[in-house]
């Protein structure tokens, strides 16, 4: 949609927007003020003569999306969120940068109205606006009339074209023919080391286009080139438009004019005077917002208004058409959950034993038929990962009813893309691969936790178990560097009960990411103890094993205690529970505690994990990687059994005999660690 | 160079590469049989026609490199070192996959003779190839004749163009006009998935093009187009080449040809025989090499070491005609550090108090002097991680002698490049970013880890104390998330002492890497209590405080130990001395060790550990970041001051206040702590 907006008003407000810039970043004293200042004609040309939105309804399904990818640049967003009265007063603007402000350094989602993306790590942005894409276009293949066009709008910077995550996804996109996705990229030729042709050389449109994009070129300060390149986005068909647009940094600013200075830094005193002199405006006003601005902003906002009301209209026409579909919208937008999620998990355990992976295929079926909300793919490991949905029909270019992606080998895109489908509304997207690569694409796991999204990060050949792929490809340090990271939780399910409890876990959270470890080995089923419930299993720890009143036979008197407890994830749970079993008939009373998810636990009451773990008794650890952190629970001189170097390539049993894996040499540890 | 080769013997030496990469593989009933098969007549045709290589030595500083960036082909690259008489024997290949064989499942530099690189995670080894490149162009430039011409060949498959790291790798390839490396592009159209149209619809060669490349175009099965091929990359000047090589995968395979069963499993016995059988090979025979394959190679590397021999003597021409610059070559090649390293680094601190990451650059400034091995750049962040080389000059197209890099925001590629800079031999090179976008490279961390390269990963911004740019650019986990990755070494300086003491530790750490982490913010410079050594430092671990015997006086008595020992690192280190003295003027001891590297530190003896760490007293830990680690060494219960959430956007020293991370705020938890 295309709107006119009068050349002074304008003017005004792209100045405004310039100076609002310049004044925040100097006020705080930190900040990026040239950025801003060269993407304030497209900025307000997009916000008020193409963007669909309603600033009284941030969160509207029909709105169109914008994204900046420069979070750098968030004195932008923020100037006109302001101007568009998304909710950010003056005030806001004075206290850009400081604690508890809604105007943090960069743009934080969830935290300021009108933010649809946390951004700033480079290339996160661009590549996760692919997802947006993708989702809208997935939710208007399914309910159709309110998800129609709904486009989403990009202005990215150097960086975000320089990363690779952003080719990754940017191939995608192509692939994909996002048609409703525009991204414009500020071509400003300054990047902090100076200028672009220091560290770069490339046609970076003729990239684009082989890519599958439609690349048009423009001068980004020219308005009427601006609107153009904008209805052209909007007109194409089956390609997603890229703009290449060149603009200059500290646009209007006398000295900062193309400078690196003016990326990272405040202009100073005398550059602001000189620049607001140079733009009309009187250096002695600070955060002005002229009343030709306000006025027209006010009436382009009620103006938008309207075009939602008249969407609103049609919207309840379109409900009143067909109720269930209306239902079914209701129901993937609320990603709705069956109370007894877990009890029709464990239903759908598949009766022979198997890897988790395998297990958690079939689970993830039952999930998939009882959510539709469920989607995702596999960066080219779907064979291995075993994450396929069946019968769930495919996404290619101009079919987007489907529920799997093909990611290829592209795992950072995928998690950002993942990121996107999750931030759009609806979906519970989950990404694959092996562990090992979960490095390539920590940058999306960490922003999936900043922002606290439902995406499932499903991770196997969980560890050297794996085997002959070798060092390379066998995880040793991942499971605790994904537990490293604030507000992610990490499920090692160690057999199909628990893989049934793993996903039950991931489901029900609906604000925060999961990551899976699953196994590419046989595991066994285990029994648990008399008294056992499934629901012990969703407190993150629980006893799995306890010698058995048989054993205990042989003793000549019960203790109060066991010698040891063993504490154990994922497919070492099985045999920790075979070495217990091999002291317990040599009256030694070894207690196993899986631990399927370590943050789920830490959050139960204290009595709980005292009855877990409880003080005064002998506490060790059991799995196959990094040993260190596991010493923060069996203390400094405790027993941990793991691996502390880089793996080997051989078959799985003769890594586990060689690393001291195997249920024997398990058994001897703990036999001398009880002394 | 060309040479030729009987076509019979060619036909029949493709062929051995196919059959015994088909045994390989159903020998180890584990591996990927189709790429080596499609793969072979290319790979051939460059060992045998073009690559300039020495068997007998194959670290000759002459030698051409090849990068099998697709490891998991790496029968292909057996095949060949058997053929070509590196070392590898029959037996070896029978030991595909087995432990402690020479032909472990992806190929492993410094393990088996000819691999020049560590492949297998997609992406990395046509990257590295850009620094093994680019390595070669600074040799030349500084030395000339013995580096002149030497020319570096990929092999690659669509993972490696998938990954978006290749993409910021080709991006500075074409950037630095690096017409010495050419890339084969294995174009099968088969991923693990299925066809590549799954998931991709680009035009790869146009993308390369658009990044600088010379693209050509061949059918990877025809021999006179590969050799033509390879002869134009030879002859073009100022651009790297890039092959798009037409291929199928499990090429001579009667069912298994072009399909995507091929790619990551055993062919079977009955396909095998029937590929045997259609390529005129007995079934009969396993791992067969016939003679006229043997006699013709044998007689190629005869021809080869001929060549080696006359470039000896040259070389010693060369040698005998600059002393001085041979003298200096040597000196190069073998990384020479004085032996009073430390004492020549503490020279060069700085005379005022400043942040690490202003005290790096200083000493830094002295290791260049000192070392014509360091090179390195930054990830466009080089004014803010304080890197560049003064009057180091840098690199451009046709410009190699420099000392700095200009990497562009590219993390990943950067660091791919220094590995690949690394294993060139010669230099020491650097990368840098801020410390929460190492996640962005964490790939390639892992890798120099794996090969125990000598590269130096300097972050800097190294905690919550950066201040305003907020959670997405506040390291939380990183530092535990580094620790955690095995043979990596993380240093974090707490003033300029430790600063000088933490790169002497990184070079003369000849075969590992090591990771900097130093503060955005000042650091005071530390008053060390009397016996105090500047090697004490290199112990990784270390008593920076104790209480002085005026303060000790106040008491009634000295106690034998502290009441409590608080461990930190970096920045922290200073406030927990500050935190110390305010307890001390109370008459509570704490003594303050500096953890400059716990890595160092867990390789020294039990005896020093322990008078470090001594059991029976209380310890703390103090870190601005993650806290569960640390009770590893505190214990279960014992007090950890750090950060466990993600960061905020506000001025550092109003974070500390809020997060608690104050001199005050220590002594307070300390006080609560001792009891």
């Amino acid at each position: 949609m295309t709107r006119t907006f009068d050349q002074t008003a304008f003017e005004a407000a792209v100045t405004t927007i310039k100076t609002l810039s310049m004044d925040g970043v100097e006020k705080a004293n930190s900040g990026h003020p040239g950025t801003p200042m060269g993407l304030a004609d497209i900025a307000f040309e997009l916000w008020a003569n193409h963007l669909r939105h309603d600033p009284k309804d941030p969160t509207w399904i029909g709105r169109d999306r914008f994204v900046l990818s420069c979070g750098h640049a968030s004195m932008l967003i923020y100037s006109l969120l302001h101007l568009f009265d998304y909710g950010l007063s003056i005030e806001d603007l004075k206290n850009f940068r400081q604690w508890g402000s809604k105007t943090p350094g960069h743009p934080e989602v969830f935290h300021t109205a009108g933010v649809e993306i946390t951004t700033g790590p480079l290339g996160s942005g661009v590549s996760s606006a692919v997802g947006f894409a993708l989702a809208e276009k997935m939710k208007e293949a399914r309910f159709g009339a309110p998800f129609v066009h709904n486009h989403v709008y990009v202005i990215c910077s150097d960086g975000d074209v320089q990363e690779g995550i952003s080719a990754e996804a940017a191939s995608l996109a192509g692939h994909w023919g996002l048609d409703n996705l525009t991204v414009i990229w500020d071509d400003n030729r300054i990047t902090i080391e100076g200028t672009t042709d220091l560290a770069t050389s490339e046609d970076v449109g003729a990239r684009y286009e082989a890519q599958g994009w439609s690349v048009v070129r423009i001068d980004g300060h020219n308005r009427g080139e601006i609107a153009k390149a904008l209805d052209k986005a909007n007109r194409t068909k089956g390609r997603p438009t890229f703009v290449v647009a060149r603009t200059h940094i500290a646009n209007g600013a006398p000295h900062a004019h193309d400078t690196s200075e003016a990326h990272g830094a405040p202009l100073g005193k005398a550059e602001i005077a000189a620049t607001k002199t140079a733009l009309g405006v009187d250096p002695a006003l600070d955060f002005y917002v002229p009343e030709v601005v306000r006025t027209a902003v006010a009436a382009r906002v009620a103006e938008l208004h309207g075009e939602r009301q008249a969407w609103d209209a049609n919207y309840a026409v379109w409900r009143a058409g067909d109720a269930a579909k209306a239902d079914a919208l209701d129901s993937l937008l609320g990603k709705v959950v069956p109370d007894d999620l877990l009890t029709q998990l464990i239903e759908a355990i598949p009766a022979k034993e198997d890897a988790t992976r395998n297990l958690s295929n079939a689970i993830e079926q039952k999930v998939a038929a009882l959510l539709p909300s469920l989607i995702g793919g596999s960066a080219d490991l779907g064979p291995s990962t075993k994450t396929l949905i069946k019968n769930g029909g495919s996404i290619g270019a101009g079919s987007y009813e489907g529920r799997n992606l093909f990611f290829g080998i592209r795992e950072h895109g995928m998690g950002a893309i993942v990121n996107g489908l999750a931030l759009a509304g609806g979906f519970i997207p989950f990404g694959s691969t092996f562990l090992v690569f979960s490095d390539y694409m920590r940058g999306s796991i960490r922003l999936s936790a900043v922002m606290g999204l439902q995406t499932l990060w499903i991770y196997t050949h969980d560890s050297v178990w794996l085997g002959e792929d070798g060092p390379t490809h066998q995880p040793i340090e991942h499971l605790w560097a994904l537990r490293l990271i604030p507000n992610l939780h990490v499920v090692r399910p160690a057999d199909a009960l628990e893989t049934a409890a793993a996903w039950t876990m991931a489901i029900q959270r609906k604000h925060g990411p999961t990551a899976f470890a699953l196994s590419r080995q046989k595991v066994p089923n285990l029994v648990r103890p008399s008294g056992f419930v499934p629901t012990d299993m969703l407190k993150g720890a629980y006893v799995v094993y306890e010698p058995s009143s048989e054993e205990r036979m042989t003793l000549p008197s019960f203790p109060a205690h066991p010698d040891v407890i063993l504490v154990a994830t994922g497919s070492e749970v099985g045999v920790a529970v075979e070495a217990a079993k091999t002291l317990a008939a040599e009256g030694k009373q070894v207690r196993v505690v899986s631990a399927l998810c370590l943050e789920v636990f830490d959050e139960q009451d204290v009595d709980y994990k005292e009855s877990i773990l409880p003080h005064g008794v002998k506490l060790a650890a059991f799995e196959a990687g990094r040993t260190g952190p596991w010493r923060a629970i069996v203390g400094r001189d405790g027993l941990v059994i793991g691996v502390d170097h880089f793996g080997a390539s051989a078959p799985d049993k003769v890594l586990a005999e060689k690393f001291g894996l195997t249920a024997p040499q398990v058994a001897d540890k703990l036999r001398a660690y009880i002394g």
